[in-house]
């Protein structure tokens, strides 16, 4: 049996990143690529990394035929996806990549996205793609919500000490090390090689970084209670990688715990021994979280330490597993390739 | 059907390179993995990267029962290799990824690697595994030595042109540019990232690189008289991939179609339209070769640019192809994954 | 007026950081360097980049005749620093850049470092080279001991607030990311291009970093009490740089002024205007260190982030600072070329 | 004595370069900057590295006053670069950083810039400004013009050669790898980090790069006669450096030996002991050029290597250089900082 796909913005970084892991699928077959601004173009003008690939040539999103497509990744920017996606066929089974459908309340999406949302019913009817954490909502959805990178990390370090009351809700503090694709492919002068190689530096600092709409959501919905964490990003000079450094108050062991037992049947969450800590060259290009946990000098303070390939396990990988539940195909299909080091 | 697979070397870049393309092929596992130096360690310990593949312990050499195994690689240091190989089973298929039987004349093996051959019966019988154009020897071969990495850039490039007498073999240059990854994990002062990062140089210049001694046999082989070529290599700061700009003398139209026509049915080797040219990011982590052809402003001049992966079609990738062959599997098994970019 | 200068361990990279800077010295002369494992070779041999500088061939320390230095430099590993600076003349001024004598107190040695002092006398004498802070006892001092660079890093950010009474002492957490070169020159795999390249993490995690025995000494004795810092350092693919990210409970305002007072007359340490943040490419190769102050969404909490380079603010910068310091030269001398960007 | 200094262009990278060499040049005072794109700014804003420093802000260059100018660099883009200078005082002094005065012919600035010279007076009277070799007549030049940074660093490697007769003319092939800060701060797709970083390629394949036209314009009025060299550059993820490796016949020792006697007396060009070779890392921020020189295995074939900072000896430092000789200070003054390593 084979699945059609459409990707819609292929010419961004997660669009070649949906690329690169369905050409490994074993039932997707990519019939339908749309990339407004270099619509007219093949893929290996586009990306040449992918030129060995026998794809259709990139079209304006308008000029697709969705009639026989069986699931379609918009990987768009936000606003833009959101506006697409409203003039989509109400039947068509959507994984969103973009920041549009991820909160739930049109308010909290206004306060962080500065307009009105575009497309409240849609909006309405999106579940929030963290696959571990909305597995059967996401098997039976139309439109699936990707999350923010950022937020998957510190969810997939977090939700299950929330969930078993083991820390303090009022003193946790994500600090975060992203690389630069998560920024996109797009023309601005601090991402630039010669601007960004060899130095590193925190941004959106103090509580303004838009994935803090998900982490709010999310956590206080955990908790039944209001959760605001700090949460500060910082651009370091590489391509791929999230790790998050997570401070919380609670025990160690405990933490430890939780997390173990939460994720020993996921496929792509690897706790690590007490004590140790993960590294984001051991996630590269592969759909595998590593989570490491440390108690801190200070009793009662405990250090967890999350890390994913934001490109992949942040972003399309992440759509592909939901795309696998929402196609009823085995979840972890076209995903399981080991990271690429050195 | 199961094939049976033994890696020694396995805690080397060449070894971890294996087990990551095996860990994704249809028949074959990893029964056995040798590591003399690191024995005892389990993979996750040694490369944390491939903690969520279920592998055996790394072993000594001498404990591995290789009764059942089907096909064992060594991916050792040159020198070891000859000596664990001479007292491996005599009907162990053999894939080994050093230098140690790739040169077929013992005096020339002496001559570049500066000591007697401790193996000489496996060095006659080993055949020179560039693939695409060993084929049938590699099919029926019991022991197949990988090529050097630059080496196999370097014959991409040029072995249908000599064929094809269509460029003049004393004027021949191949300056290459190589990422650190090729020389291996060893502790060099000049292979740390404070050494390495943001700079690079030539190094080997004038003649003396080892590669030298596979192009010598190989291009002289085909040309029916002596060929030497020019060959420097620098080291870039990036992990994987070398680039092969190659200078001739020779028609550069006449150049692209011989490449065009001896690659057509080839399925890693993808030669760019005329005037295009390849960079190392488009095949990072893959098995696939580019190769471009531009003629110069100077009549009768051409300019020929290869790229691959060195630790995939430089050495595991092509170690697998070959594999895959002698086990008459289907030659790509395990090969197909996309380039990771960015 | 001529000052005669030995630096001891000048194969290091804070060795070759201080001849670096005196080369553009207005007074300072190297007249003898001391390098034991590279004693017999020049310079050039061991820093090319040093090869249009005229200096003495690196010498056996025993073979160095320290009568006519006026200071001398020793950049040493720990350990053998202690040793060395044993036997040097009683009368010989002294900046050390290793950590041998940081601790004032014999127990805090022990406990961190893990051996005895062996040069009890001098750590006694030994004055905290901190400049900024201890600017009058480092002018008539005979042995300064030179911060660590994270040290000093973390406490630019902090020490005017615990000064000041602006902040919770029992909730610091001091989040570093730092740069290769500060592990120095030595050959280990986890320093390797191939190995640190296009990843990071976190090491010495919860409490274990050497550098919090200089945290708790100072801001306990700046506070009256004991203070515990919470400090996990992170390794990012860079050769220069220390970025420190300070979570503190204070208000952000009062935070930005009290640094802004402390460090307006001094001519290394900038204050970034309010909501500002610094990167360590803004001060590769200069002796700055840049603070930038954030408040966050959460009332009553601050972001402070602190950025210098390792290699010279945050050790050689600094030694040559303290060494115009205690030869009554301008402070600043040799020390105010601009940042390397790009 | 003071020089009072105007920089037109600063925002791009050479102008960053012009200033922070200028911050540590004795005489040279900066008056005025001009940056009609970024005017209005501070240059803390455009280049916070430079926040230390006490610069007037950024102008429209209509705005400034060259009454008092003592010298006016200029680095604009080209084509803008020579519309600007036709309209700036007759008797201002000028060193131009742009491509558009290098060339003498106005057919040949035509065949390689495609539009017609829009200032052929100013073109007259340029002096070309590579200083070793133009010393005097940029001593009593108006108006210089600084070469490119591919072509200074070739013709440091080939002039003594083509002058002394040592190298066949019709066989020359410079193969250079350059930095990506020689691309300027221009926001391109493959400038960007996630483009350029762990991946390199070649580009202006053939003989179509700019800099060929001052290659054949020095060459040939050296050798009396049509000299074209094949050039091919290519792109390596690194900041700063050009590394050209460069393939002729004829005798290395003699090649060694004339470029010795050429540079013997030259403080910024450093001839590397027979058979070393350089590395960029080693001159790295500098104003040094280092040049080594390898016999081929081949009897005859030589190969000459030589590395700079593209920034600083390919651009900015050149044209300080040149500003020294122009206003009768020591030509090496604000020059002589050592490279940055690590």
């Amino acid at each position: 049996m084979t699945h059609s796909i459409a990707i819609l913005g292929a010419s961004g970084y997660t669009g070649a990143e949906l690329i690169r892991l369905i050409a490994g699928h074993a039932t997707m077959k990519i019939t339908a690529l749309g990339a407004n601004s270099k619509a007219g173009q093949t893929i290996s003008q586009v990306f040449p990394h992918l030129r060995h690939l026998d794809l259709p040539p990139l079209l304006q999103i308008d000029e697709i035929d969705f009639a026989n497509i069986d699931l379609c990744f918009c990987a768009l920017p936000h606003k833009t996806s959101q506006e697409v996606i409203a003039r989509l066929p109400a039947d068509l089974k959507i994984v969103d990549l973009s920041a549009d459908f991820r909160l739930r309340d049109p308010e909290a999406y206004k306060k962080w996205y500065g307009n009105a949302h575009a497309a409240v019913a849609q909006q309405e009817e999106a579940v929030y793609g963290l696959t571990e954490f909305y597995r059967d909502e996401i098997r039976s959805a139309r439109l699936v919500a990707g999350t923010g990178c950022n937020a998957a990390t510190g969810q997939f370090a977090l939700r299950p000490l929330i969930t078993g009351g083991l820390i303090d809700l009022d003193d946790i503090i994500l600090d975060l090390k992203c690389a630069v694709s998560g920024a996109g492919r797009s023309l601005k002068e601090n991402l630039l090689h010669a601007e960004l190689s060899e130095g590193y530096h925190a941004y959106a600092i103090g509580g303004t970084h838009r994935h803090l709409g998900e982490f709010d959501q999310e956590f206080s919905k955990l908790a039944g209670r209001p959760v605001q964490v700090q949460f500060t990003p910082h651009l370091v000079p590489a391509n791929r990688g999230i790790l998050a450094t997570v401070y919380v108050k609670g025990d160690a062991e405990a933490i430890h715990n939780a997390l173990e037992s939460a994720y020993s049947a996921e496929p792509f969450i690897e706790v690590l021994p007490f004590g140790e800590a993960p590294s984001t060259r051991h996630i590269r290009g592969s759909n595998f979280c590593h989570i490491g946990v440390t108690s801190d000098r200070l009793p009662g303070r405990t250090i967890i330490v999350a890390a994913l390939d934001n490109l992949t396990k942040g972003s399309s990988g992440q759509a592909l597993q939901n795309a696998n539940l929402m196609l009823d195909i085995e979840e972890t299909e076209g995903l399981m390739m080991a990271p690429l080091f050195p």
